[in-house]
């Protein structure tokens, strides 16, 4: 929060030569650190907030999951396997579910990771316009997540996973505590239903919704990254990022607004005296090979449209009808979001149907999003071209696992999920990857200063005609001789 | 699940007599009744799917909110009040959180509620083309709100409210337990920052997340909508529609997605044998009377677009710039979202600036949502009108608070929300009302019979410039003393 402005240096790191200095901020102070500490210890006792009584969650008989040879998570109707990555922070793989008609695991997923982050800012000036950063492919999106710290990252009953990484120098190195994992109960609802009574009868059947969540959170210089893996029982799988941290501040000489003859210059807000936090945005690429029972799947859009109804039909003028269409190219899944021409975006398995002959699914459901509105031959655009779609479709390929490139230090955007989706190869049938990109335009303000609160997103991967019915209708609800007897703690 | 269909009875309610019966549907059998018992006593034992183990929220020393005059919510830094409302279901109102730097209470809403629902069927044929329902006019979406569970609507700290009505014959009625109160913890985090170890310190902050909850659940008729309203300490309301319940389906003579020609024109999802479940649109419309530090406040447009850069003045070809508009009249904020032209949405006090100078204000955060595409001429869609945009403001008028208008039920959409905003009144430093909707495009999938797991979507109402900083940066972490000591209960 304390910038040196305008003073970047420009260094040949084959060379270890200095080859530029350039000092522009010569005439702008460095901020002042009031109100800036953050840290718990540094508060004054009078200045401290305590807003809530202890709260917790807790399951008197142990959580309901195992992780077996420090990998494989088996919980509820889940079973998948949990990898600590340097790269991609966490990877999930070979995600299955059980069918509740037939006992046996089906697979949903081979492989879900986060593949990329892009993160423009949007200065063009001589300190900022380089300021363009992909995450995992640049820093190591796992290298940069630190421990966890137990009852605040993660509740009480959660398991800690420890990452096995190697140093610069090629030593191996533990890093403690960098997934946890842990039952979440926030008091939702899984499914419902009260009868009218005009039935005359009372009747009432509500089941509590338990969730498992896989959280890794990377701290990229400045900002933190919260990555969640929440898997539901009734088949759902919603990948959340929360972002907090700090932002990344820029100094200025103004000390009030109304100094600024045009405050839409500032390239931001301004939080703090001297300090502006500069607009950007964060995209988060998602590699997500679906294996829908089995690996040979296919893309499906559901695309909804009106219909325009003749006079003599019917009263109704109009209505919406569903197409689908699969697709068979990359090119034809090559998706921006449209809420006014809206898709579904299912992953089918063409080869097997449910007892009434739907084919067998599961969709992507966009939740808030972004799109990026760069010039797509803007230099970060290019190297970043992975976020030009929301969606896309590639065939499985080994070497196509980071949406911008293998090497993205030196890339001009040869070798992004761009490029390889426009090979326009077939992707019907195919084991298929599916590309999500959760995107947050971010225009800070001032309670983003010192830290700002987490803001999330998130999207779900959910079974269509996946189950024969609703999978978790025969779950018990909450009795009350099921909860803990709890007290306080002696200290409190 | 067993619907008779095709058979339509058109009733003349003021004069009492049949009009007109029309059955065709003769060759369509009833479905069977198989699968369709949801009622956990109708379970046989051996079906059970028991996934998990008891887990509760505990809160040894209580719950840190209370409930005065049954009708003032004070929690943590927020002040409310609460009404359980035969049409709208639940109103908030005079809700204020406080200040961490003065201590003072501030106006954040005068008042919030469901205004009007929009859910039309997209079905012309004889026995469907008037499934179009606007929920809160037609039928009350607090009349139709049912006691709630306790241990599964509300977890177990929860606090009930009930309701007082009117029935039909002017007597008064109780409806108990008709709201609830919670305290959630989910195990997500408020805000973090872990520094890099770089620095050479061990820095690591982080703050869990809890939240208050107030719900409601109306079940109209089949469906049943969840109503949450979540307030959290960073300042942040966050308003949350979850869907459950029992599809409206229609009969068919299929049995196999193999035996219909086009599917496309079953105007749904072959669920079960003989049984499809027609495509639809849920749209809940929220009244939102705020006062951000009292009641006259602006709308204010911050609008994302991209600036190319000239090649000599930067390498960047192109950034985006944020410009700031203030609405005028209620046409310059009738608002469609639309991702490839972002914008945020501001409701500020024009005359009441931070220290650095930034109005004070709460901006409109869309969650996922849908946009209506019926025909704007369409008989539904006129009545539904208030659905032509995701966004409306208009000048407080107390007659302007339904969104279709004070009497639903013969409406031809000449009192709706767009026939208000239209009037084009100035809103620039007015006592305004912002209007929100949400909307789902529901394809039915097999996962929804028969009973649908709860599908949900939310907005925000955030803080932006309101605080001078992070409101909630001094709150203290959770620390393994304060939390519970629990055994599992003795039945157990």
């Amino acid at each position: 929060m304390r910038p040196i402005e305008g003073l970047t240096v420009l260094v040949d790191l084959d060379t270890r030569q200095v080859l530029e200095i350039s000092d522009k901020g010569g005439s702008i102070p460095i901020p002042k650190a009031a109100n800036t500490d953050y840290r718990y210890s540094a508060q004054k006792p009078n200045q401290v907030l305590k807003l809530l009584k202890p709260i917790s969650i807790e399951q008197p008989n142990g959580p309901s999951f195992t992780v077996e040879d420090d990998h494989l998570v088996k919980w509820a109707n889940w079973e998948f396997h949990l990898k600590p990555d340097a790269r991609a922070g966490v990877i999930v793989s070979r995600a299955k579910v059980r069918d509740p008609n037939t006992g046996e695991f089906r697979d949903v997923m081979y492989k879900g990771f986060t593949s990329e982050l892009f993160v423009p800012y949007m200065d063009p000036t001589d300190a900022w316009y380089f300021k363009t950063y992909m995450d995992a492919g640049e820093y190591g999106f796992g290298l940069q997540a630190m421990p966890l710290e137990p009852l605040n990252d993660c509740p009480r009953n959660a398991h800690y996973m420890d990452g096995v990484f190697a140093a610069a120098d090629g030593r191996p190195y533990v890093r403690s505590n960098m997934v946890c994992v842990f039952e979440s109960y926030a008091g939702d609802i899984a499914w419902r239903h009260t009868e009218c009574p005009i039935t005359g009868m009372q009747i009432r059947e509500v089941r509590p919704k338990v969730t498992l969540v896989v959280r890794m959170a990377a701290s990229v210089a400045n900002y933190d990254y919260i990555i969640d893996w929440e898997f539901q029982t009734d088949g759902l799988i919603r990948v959340k990022v929360g972002l907090s941290g700090i932002l990344m501040v820029k100094g200025t000489s103004y000390e009030n607004v109304n100094q600024v003859s045009s405050p839409e210059n500032l390239h931001g807000t301004l939080l703090s005296e001297n300090v502006i936090g500069v607009i950007h945005d964060h995209y988060v690429t998602f590699h997500l090979d679906m294996d829908v029972d089995g690996s040979d799947n296919s893309f499906l859009k559901v695309n909804l449209q009106r219909v325009q109804n003749s006079p003599n039909e019917t009263p109704r003028k109009s209505y919406l009808k569903a197409t689908k269409t699969v697709a068979k190219t990359e090119k034809d899944a090559q998706v921006k979001l449209k809420l006014y021409d809206p898709s579904e975006f299912h992953v089918i398995n063409p080869t097997k149907r449910t007892r009434v002959g739907n084919p067998v699914g599961y969709k992507l459901v966009p939740g808030g999003t972004a799109a990026s509105l760069l010039d797509l031959d803007d230099p970060p655009q290019k190297r970043g071209a992975f976020t030009n779609n929301q969606i896309w479709v590639t065939p499985y390929n080994r070497s196509e696992q980071w949406a911008g490139g293998l090497l993205v230090c030196q890339s001009q955007g040869e070798d992004t999920l761009a490029v390889w989706s426009d090979r326009d190869r077939p992707i019907e049938n195919k084991d298929i990857v599916l590309w999500y990109t959760l995107g947050f335009h971010h225009v800070p303000c001032q309670e983003d200063f010192p830290i700002m609160p987490t803001v999330s997103s998130s999207f779900d991967l959910k079974p269509v005609n996946f189950f024969e019915s609703n999978p978790i209708l025969r779950t018990p609800p909450n009795v009350d001789t099921d909860l803990p007897v709890c007290v306080a703690a002696a200290s409190a």
